[in-house]
């Protein structure tokens, strides 16, 4: 489907959204389209990062109206869209990849939950986030799910009830984004982060980011029963083995895992 | 009870504690008073959004100790209190309206908890906020169950241990409060927010709340579940079609439950 | 051991790590050291705070790598040593004193995971935070569990995958520490802040701070639950009788269990 487009370049990968006349809107094919190369980068050792960006004027603008009004959109259509919707955002955190949002213009409704169900996001000084469901009856409820994990209650209630846009500023300082940067520079510092990261073994950037999920809802006791099992064996790795002691022997690590 | 007031005007009402002598202690009887007064915005359809305020030099400062030192306070008359102040501030969350906390001096102990509990704050930039009981001997075990959960462990465990007043700024960048106003535009900051609240679909926005504090506590896979089946019968509402079609013809929605 | 020494002046107590040379890194033995002294510590009545700092030029770099890297280090061996570790760590929620990090130079991995565990943290200006594991392979597991629960999703994510440092300033912005100072001053201030806290009735503090670790990851109905039944009990103590007597008589209290 040539609306979303998975760009390889070694270990770090673009999900490109491009269908820009409807703003990167999430039809339920463009869903469906992005599971499947989802799932094709989940499966390429090669690839350590993910970046998420789209084409046009605005990173995403959620789903599709004209989809969810059409004649036949009855409950049963709702249902399928929502379940593959969240199964899909769900999938970005059971990736093996590390995955970045580069968002520009506006991220709103489920385009600002795709932003927030990443691991991470950088995004252009002058992008805008909305969670503005609230002001054509249909509250925003499958993006609070990941955005109030991230950005609290009060702000989240905020954006939800008010539907107003949030700043690239205020998404900074209330730990939306990771970074803001000028938009001539939000591709090239997106891919310095995306490089700094990639530069690390392939196994433990997997391995940390599934621990990171399975404990990350856990009570804190439960989270070190967890924790503290994953640690000894990770120490065994071939990669952990090396990386000791390289820097021990303060010299390069040469990862097994690339 | 005059201590406890409700005004309404159309779409906005007011709960306004009215007891400046005791600088709106919240004792058993207030406490069941605010809880009657919910009870009735609660059932009126034409509320959508609920400013809760004080009269006199303090928005509100907890409990009525007088009361809690005198002879016939025992084990019995204690949970009565505790357990009578813990509904009355879940009873805020199940609302269906949107409440917010209209903030002006000091907000300490249950007083501040009051303001954790409600959905938004805006607060004046002299306002403060405490969790002063262990001065006094008392840790503010019940403040801090909603004050947690706002502002995050380390600044509530701050809070709690030292009994520091924080400022307004700094409940700001906490997000504990989601503005600061100069005082002489409290009231009208205030009313502004709950405007641009009330003037969407009632039933979204019951919806919506209720939705809200139904998954926030879950992990995040059956927050999901919840969330998914949830927006799947909100687009089947009057007013979610309404809004989509009135957004698609490039039109005002016109909301069945206003 | 005199790698981990306890210095006690009254209310207030210091456990030191002073293994420089080292970077006062936390190797099994020096974990049990830890571990006996704040049982120690724990048992002692007359301590009500404790300050957790290291010498030298680093808080603490974490684990000790050439432990972990020998011949004999099998899973038995790194089990052992993550399992006495996490321990460790919830040993610190479960003393009944408050503990301070006085936080200097770098922490890092387990030692930034330290900062994280205390209930309260002060740094110098020039401190930094580090989970730097996935640099040399070896995820930051253990430590992200007490740092996700500090500071949030998207920056503790940022902290595990890029290994980078942390200002303290960010550190402060995030909510990790609670008071950035010149190192100058950053002794005498943490002190000002242990004084202010160790003012208070033993009795309230071990109490609260009991409390607060055990409604922390519930959900908020049964945080409620638990909390109005031991406020209910607190207000019987001897010292909240007398604390609020005074209160109400204007006079300083006097703590039964000072």
């Amino acid at each position: 489907m040539k609306e979303v487009r998975l760009e390889r370049m070694g270990p770090i990968a673009h999900l490109v959204l491009d269908h820009p006349q409807t703003r990167n809107a999430l039809s339920l094919s463009v869903i469906e389209a992005i599971m499947t190369r989802l799932d094709e980068v989940g499966r390429d050792p090669a690839v350590r990062v993910l970046i998420l960006r789209g084409e046009g004027p605005a990173f995403c603008a959620g789903h599709n109206l004209k989809e969810m009004i059409a004649p036949e959109a009855d409950l049963h259509a709702h249902r399928r869209l929502f379940s593959t919707c969240s199964r899909m955002m769900l999938q970005l955190h059971r990736l093996p990849q590390i995955v970045i949002a580069q968002v520009h213009g506006i991220a709103t409704a489920a385009g600002c939950q795709l932003v927030a169900a990443c691991d991470l996001a950088v995004a252009e000084s002058g992008a805008r986030f909305a969670t503005p469901g609230v002001k054509i009856g249909l509250f925003c409820t499958t993006p609070m799910v990941p955005l109030v994990r991230v950005i609290g209650r009060r702000r989240a209630m905020e954006m939800l009830v008010t539907g107003r846009f949030v700043s690239a500023q205020e998404a900074l300082d209330w730990g939306l984004v990771n970074r803001v940067v000028p938009l001539e520079r939000l591709s090239e510092e997106t891919m310095e982060l995306a490089e700094s990261i990639a530069s690390f073994s392939r196994f433990t950037l997997s391995f940390g980011k599934e621990a990171f999920y399975s404990q990350v809802d856990l009570d804190e006791g439960s989270a070190y029963d967890f924790a503290k099992e994953a640690i000894a064996f990770n120490c065994l790795a071939d990669d952990a083995q090396e990386g000791m002691r390289a820097f021990v022997e303060k010299r390069a690590p040469i990862w097994k895992h690339r």
